[in-house]
């Protein structure tokens, strides 16, 4: 199976890089380097039936080129990061929603028809059962990156139903781990590297959140791709456990031997679109045989000694 | 209440401009004429209160000065047949997502933040639950019609979390009565007066579908406005009947004089995407006290009566 991968280069994206050439699979990489960092395919760039093609999802042409004689997609480009939705509304629509409807145009082009697309448990908004199952009741979007992954879905579904594509549809929690680049991890350590002894935090630190260990993510991804039986197939991909938000910045000031004092900007929500409850039921990928095998407070010091070593990130990002 | 409608001109839009301004409220049409008709608004444009506009929605500047010293806006315009997405994929993304972001954006330029979205039960996909309620399971979506009403649903929401709208969001059945002008009926009748001896049937006649007569339609949608509660409201509107394709065709041939024989295209879908059961549950719509007073079959023998009338809808559409 010749497999091609949009945002590679990205935190994800070249994790699942490296697995898919683990498990002797070509892959081709298809990053514009936005977010993407090409650091992240150092390891990869060496092996045999690694290829690169530096492009936007968007350059329908070009994608469509590079497309041609691969078998599955996993879509993983576009802007990831849930805040500052509001500071730019056509982001998450560009970046997500009208690049995930170009990559299955293009699909359709080359005659690609088999795609995983990586979309976010923020397409639940704010959901009154936890843990929250693939059919919780119909979700109201509480976020403009909700609504564009949403959106992509959507579009993923409809071309499985319109033009016999086949879709596998992953709505992940926050990730960490090695390569991550961006959300509370990051901020935390950048903000007590620049001050030990005081750290500013969103909302009022009782939000509980849902992470899950960048390698256990792309297990899953692959097992569940291996698995999956109808046209689209959607799994949630977090773990049993969540913590606050208090809990983990105890667990990163631990690592980073720091006591700081904390201010809270106040409020249930760090940002407008934050949901003070992110839990999954991941029973399906489970019943798969599915087990995640970092702890979240684990993933967390993983990722904050991972950042210690790579304090370039902390600048870039 | 200054009022906006887009797609004023529109077979269910011309009828809200008619109610709207019935009920004292001054509004202005927005209006590209594309699949709108000057005809639908002849009695509209001779009232007091009346204004159009003509101009494409996705024309953000133009939309933007239209759109100034409103208090509320209903956005219909659109692409409003689920048939044909496959034809040409970007047309539902085109006209129905990117243009309800238009729509928002400008409202949050102009500083209007009142919204009526209509969109469809069609964003149900093929439901588990019937008659199927706001909050059904999860729904995966079978349509790039439903797939692109579901994306400017989403749109609406997050808007309404980021930027203070309130939003009221419709999903509705097909929609019967005068200026009906896309459809099963209109296609009918052309059909038989072709040749009123033998008909086409898309599928195999047994699909049950729930329509909802445009006045009742108009009524509830006005009652909703004036009602709902929170930031975001979702309200199905369609009739606690349904009738199958064959039945409508038995009441079309009756009000036609017609016996044709019948041919079916086969299957348990007329077209990709097509589902072979709608019926939505309304009761948050009757809650309110909202009765529908058509029954559908008279809401098809009324529009079969009504095209008859205006056979150059026939031949236009």
């Amino acid at each position: 199976m010749r497999c091609f991968v949009t945002g590679g280069a990205g935190f994800v994206g070249s994790h699942l890089v490296d697995r898919l050439l683990d498990d002797g699979r070509p892959v081709t990489v298809y990053d514009d380097f936005s977010t993407g960092r090409r650091a992240f395919l150092d390891a990869a760039a060496a092996r045999p039936g690694f290829r690169l093609v530096e492009g936007d999802v968007r350059d329908e042409p070009r994608l469509r080129a590079a497309l041609a004689g691969h078998d599955a997609v996993f879509h993983l480009a576009g802007n990831a990061d849930v805040r500052r939705g509001t500071e730019d509304p056509r982001r998450d629509l560009e970046r997500n929603t009208l690049a995930t409807s170009a990559v299955l145009e293009a699909m359709r082009a080359a005659g690609v028809r088999r795609i995983a697309f990586f979309s976010t448990g923020s397409v639940y908004g704010e959901p009154a059962v936890f843990p929250t199952p693939e059919q919780a009741p119909f979700p109201v979007q509480t976020s403009l990156y909700g609504a564009s992954k949403l959106a992509g879905e959507g579009l993923v579904a409809a071309y499985c139903a319109g033009f016999g594509f086949q879709g596998r549809v992953f709505r992940l929690v926050s990730v960490l781990g090695e390569r991550y680049s961006h959300g509370h991890v990051v901020d935390f350590v950048r903000k007590l590297r620049a001050d030990p002894h005081r750290v500013e935090v969103l909302g009022d630190g009782s939000q509980r959140k849902s992470y899950v260990d960048v390698r256990d993510c792309v297990d899953a991804v692959v097992l569940a791709c291996a698995h999956g039986s109808g046209p689209v197939d959607i799994f949630n991909v977090g773990t049993d456990e969540h913590c606050s938000v208090d809990e983990s910045l105890d667990w990163i000031c631990e690592r980073l031997g720091t006591r700081p004092e904390r201010r809270y900007t106040g409020g249930t929500r760090g940002w407008p679109g934050d949901s003070p409850f992110i839990h999954l039921d991941c029973s399906r990928l489970r019943a798969l045989g599915w087990r995640p095998r970092v702890s979240i407070r684990e993933a967390v010091q993983r990722t904050v000694d991972y950042l210690q070593r790579n304090a370039w990130l902390l600048e870039l990002a």
